[in-house]
């Protein structure tokens, strides 16, 4: 007779099959389809959906559950088997809470709500979009209710990205950063003539940032061997398993720095899924352990590697061999300031480092405050411009370029956003423990190297997928709880030193 | 209530979302997917094949299929819900003729075989492959048994890709063809120094041929609004629905002609997908009739529209264009006959429009043989050579060259073959009748364009889809059952004028 475990493993792994065969389907259909077959794949994606969240939520899934809970009860914490049980069973529970009617009613909400915001920010008309959005507060609302929390409905919303994270944890954590990050965007702002990115704003022959983002993507560890790299409008990674990792990026003749440092932030997430434990594959632990844990990952790569001086001593000269015109006699010292300067904007995914948080801090404030019901929609409009101006020194003269910026809302997405700091945050806490940890990687970092940081990354993180929640990752890896301090450190010695502060 | 047609329909609707998910996966496959994650993709699509079998062999689809068509008894058999029922009562019961045992073992016997079969090819021992063909003909021989058959085994095979033809139907109209066709291919034989096809044996360069495949493609009619062409080692067309239609080629700088044709093929494939109609789209109509009939759309572009004298007296200045070296002073006469040498070959991929069908009849009298038990393994490579030479005048050194060339049979694909030449018979038999009904048809192919021709096709056979058999097909579209006579008449004419006969 074969195990309970081995029977239930069986399930996960066709269950698997499924979700990641609608993720070829998502994958196709951003890179190579039709525009004309968008209903047609939607129609796909649903059946696709309806058929892995039935295997999933089945009966026989709880018998098999229970068989393998009972036959595996002297598993180690740290078992692969009790993780996949622990996991599993969470998710189990999870996907039971919400009905087909609410799952369908939530759908319609949201593909109403996105599209009006499609239409709303191009009109610039947030009168127009109020009435959908509030459909989406109330629709989260519900699902917080539906979800179940401790302190309040925000909690049940974050946890969908970030389990165990609370609002609490998080407005310390925030109020920390906030409190170190809006002065010294001061002092750099007094200084901004210090930095001069003339020489980013030129244009960049396609071809030659095609060139460009493959060479980055492998020099940061990117295994092309176990992925691909695609040209998309909207950049995303995705896995279809640890053997089959993609990656995605959008060459723009002006923006060819977004280009590569996108591919790097993709190539952050997509290496993360490459080094999963092989026996995790297949199943709920074949994934990261968060959102916030995937995009530390990123992160790390993107700015921490990607953005540091190691990295350009070492790869600056590639970089002018593709763009002789637009690069000689631009000095490495310069490039590397002109990459990392600060500069308050009014849009998110165009922010440095630095003002990126306080976008996210902003959005944080605000859609818990809606979510709790003590901001009205109407007043959202004047509340965000307010708080721009109060962390960021700088208002939006429309809507389009504030409060309608971003589709997260119209998609009922509310406790998404934070993640994105999460991810800032935890990606510095990871680089210092390393570097405490292997005084190897600090040096080879310097050399435009990253094999050292890699392995504790592999070893500390990516390996373990899903088995552990983020916290769990973050105190086995480090040793201590998240906090600000590691990122308020390197912001400070980073920018510091650019703007001689 | 729903009605129970509807009923019926909206699970065949989800078996098709899975089963076109399926063909995503083998698209993505061969043109994106790293290869180290073969094995992982093999899991996934066995996961969605057996969820698309098991939804459609259920007891439940049983129950859907006799209430919709006890609702629709009056239906007429034109009407798409006549010709759905009959279809899917067909394929019901056709699928649920195999057990899962046999499913999975006639699998393993054919994955082995293949795996073997490009070993042994490699090695050119036949000896070596014999054990794994017998096997592959036991399971061939088990699976005619299982679906039945009135007068000989290989009826039931050959009924797999072309329902309702016989064995003894294909003897009569393959021997026409062939008591035709080797006399003519003699006659050409000894004046073949009258075409010189030197030109089209230089180097083309790839990203010229890329452009003259999408123009050649886009000259005929495929839709790339509804399509998209990639890169393949082995071309193919696939469909995940009327409006996501693609065709891939694979450029070779020495074999330029065979890019462009390969690609109108493909397209021709892909132009009868595209112009199902709609209503039929998304269910088990919504696909060509039979193989013969997709091979017929597939050989007409390739051959009787893309080899034809019009098309290039239009076209050829566009070629020239492209590869100004390789054709600047050539005539589109000479070009012309160039492209339809008739040259007897041992490679069956590579022959000519009239010896193909010599290869095909080959295989035909060889593995009819095979399962009738006729033929003994141990004798079929002399046979093979013996054919040969009786049919083509050459004969190959190697059994490499000869015995092992083709993957099919070590597939247990026995009875596949045929459709090849029942497509070119077709493909005839339509441009006849097409030319014969519609006047302008004709005039409008001796000016290089299709668009008569295409709305002929469309309305005599596309929009149909799988509504009917191919007899069907053909009696409606021509008002005659199938015969070698068209093509006869139609490869007479042309090389008559070409080799001066």
């Amino acid at each position: 007779m074969k195990a309970k475990y081995e029977a239930l493993l069986e399930q996960l792994h066709k269950i698997n099959d499924v979700e990641k065969a609608m993720a070829v389907l998502q994958w196709d259909q951003e890179t190579n389809m039709p525009a004309q077959s968008a209903g047609r794949r939607v129609a796909q994606l649903t059946t696709l959906s309806e058929i892995a969240h039935r295997m999933f939520t089945s009966t026989q899934m709880g018998d098999l559950l229970a068989a393998a809970q009972e036959e595996q009860a002297q598993a180690h914490y740290d078992s692969t088997q009790a993780s996949m049980l622990r996991v599993t069973q969470r998710e189990y529970e999870d996907q039971r809470l919400f009905s087909a009617e609410f799952v369908s009613r939530k759908s319609a909400v949201t593909g109403t709500a996105g599209a009006a915001w499609a239409q709303m920010r191009a009109d610039n008309n947030f009168a127009g979009f109020q009435k959908h959005l509030e459909a989406a507060v109330a629709i989260a609302q519900e699902t917080a209710e539906i979800r179940g929390y401790e302190t309040e409905p925000y909690d049940a919303l974050l946890s969908q990205y970030e389990r165990g994270m609370t609002s609490a944890q998080l407005r310390l954590i925030f109020t920390e950063l906030k409190n170190e990050s809006v002065p010294l965007l001061q002092a750099i702002a007094e200084r901004s003539e210090r930095v001069n990115d003339a020489m980013l704003k030129q244009e960049f022959p396609v071809a030659a940032q095609e060139a460009m983002c493959r060479y980055g993507a492998e020099s940061i560890g990117y295994d092309f061997k176990r992925g691909h790299l695609g040209e998309v409008h909207h950049p995303f990674s995705t896995s279809f398993g640890r053997d089959d990792v993609r990656i995605t990026t959008r060459y723009a003749p002006e923006y060819a720095m977004s280009s590569l440092f996108g591919t790097m932030h993709e190539a952050g997430h997509a290496m993360y899924e490459q080094g999963i434990a092989e026996d995790l594959d297949r199943s709920p632990l074949g994934q990261g352990a968060s959102l916030g844990i995937h995009e530390s990952q990123s992160r790390l790569f993107e700015n921490q590697v990607g953005r540091s001086l190691g990295y350009w001593q070492a790869h600056f000269t590639k970089l002018q061999s593709l763009f002789p015109k637009q690069l000689a006699g631009v000095s490495v010292a310069d490039f590397y300031n002109a990459i990392n300067k600060v500069q308050p904007s009014l849009i998110r995914v165009e922010a440095d480092e630095l003002t990126y948080n306080l976008h996210i801090i902003l959005r944080f404030e605000l859609e818990l405050a809606l979510i709790n019901g003590a901001l009205k929609l109407a007043d959202l409009p004047a509340a965000w411009n307010e708080k721009m101006q109060s962390l960021l020194g700088v208002a939006p003269a429309t809507d389009k370029l504030g409060v309608l910026q971003d589709v997260h809302w119209s998609q009922a997405a509310f406790g998404y956003f934070p993640t994105y700091t999460l991810g800032n945050l935890y990606s510095a806490q990871f680089m210092e423990s390393a570097k405490q940890q292997d005084p190897k990687i600090e040096e080879e970092l310097a050399t435009g190297n990253n094999t050292f940081l890699l392995a504790w990354l592999r070893e500390n993180i990516h390996q373990h997928g899903n088995k552990y929640d983020a916290a769990e990752i973050c105190m086995r890896a480090t040793g201590k709880p998240l906090s600000s301090a590691p990122f308020l450190k390197y912001v400070h010695e980073k920018f510091g030193a650019i703007y001689g502060l």
